[in-house]
């Protein structure tokens, strides 16, 4: 099997821009990255492809193959499907909290196709047996798409459920979980910018 | 083992009120009210209370006892597990993504305590094997006040990993979660009176 990556540097992580500067967004992103590749070589995964319309912020890429493809995310990453003759795991790049044991958890899967939701219908990892055989379609509401899409060509799928797997970063109040429950450099990053804010509500963030 | 849900239905989730009125606001918590109940019967565990400061809403309980006590959410749980001599299971009366599997899953743990995340630094389900020796301090950032209580009680606990049993209804996009993940009476419920909104961020509500 091999994984694949999409990224973007440039401008990534808009909506965070109201407590992220440009420069610390595009420094966050990376750091986010390079665990997400920690975190499949942890699982044992070799082979990692990062595809990325721009070779910005990855000229110095050791850890993974940088695929080049200026396409838009779901035309570059069905491309990539319909060359792939191994199971592909396909990973946000922006998962903090996924941890080694899930990505073993998600491609010992049984079944054809294993999906691993995130918050708001997103679609966080995706683990295709056949990528021949499948298609992305990523931006609104992918998880059910993605779910709609294996069952129409045949193939049955899990549902990998997991608080952190789920966890893509996004939104601000998502940096509330990466302070909550993670750890490594991007965890440290933003604890070095924000505490947190304890109220009767859901936690929220203070800037430092 | 029993299991005890928390439960006011008075001016119940204030949070949604940009969204649903007090009086849907209370019918809403007592569909998943039932339904937590119902997956706490299809895990097999037969005693379950309701702790409550008041009857209301709870007047025609057959389901499961009903407890009343008019403290602080903190005190009257803490009240009931120093009164207990077997393994509790505290589980929130608002997580109608909760499915059996998971609560069979919690309570199987091989730790002294079993704690579920909730989203932004909450607590959803806590089982614990000792009553007697735990107490607890939900609101803030319970999630790793409850971890702490566990460590400085000299018991050892497990971070149960859900997607599904991680996700209160609080907010708005709560909701959401549900309409994509739920199956139900409370799901039913939203969705005749909100279709999802699928942009190219995450997918949010529109009032039917």
């Amino acid at each position: 099997m091999r994984a694949v990556i999409p990224y973007k540097k440039a401008g990534a992580k808009s909506r965070l821009s109201p407590v992220l500067s440009l420069e610390e967004r595009e420094e966050f992103v990376e750091l986010m990255l390079n665990q997400v590749i920690d975190s499949l070589r942890g699982a044992g995964i070799e082979k990692i492809d990062i595809l990325s319309p721009s070779v910005y912020g990855l000229e110095d890429m050791t850890k993974a193959r940088v695929l080049l493809d200026e396409d838009d995310l779901n035309e570059a990453l069905n491309r990539y499907l319909a060359g792939s003759e191994e199971p592909v795991l396909i990973v946000m790049a922006d998962l903090p909290l996924l941890a080694p044991a899930h990505i073993k958890g998600i491609s010992s899967t049984e079944k054809d196709v294993c999906i691993v939701p995130g918050k708001g219908g997103g679609t966080n990892a995706l683990f295709i047996k056949n990528p021949s055989r499948y298609r992305v379609k990523y931006y609104g509401s992918s998880f059910l798409t993605h779910c709609s899409i294996a069952t129409d060509t045949g193939q049955n799928f899990e549902i990998y459920d997991s608080f952190l797997a789920g966890t893509d970063i996004d939104e601000p109040e998502d940096l509330v979980e990466l302070l909550i429950h993670g750890k490594g450099p991007a965890k440290e990053y933003i604890s070095r910018k924000f505490r947190l804010e304890v109220s009767r509500g859901r936690v929220g963030l203070v800037l430092l």
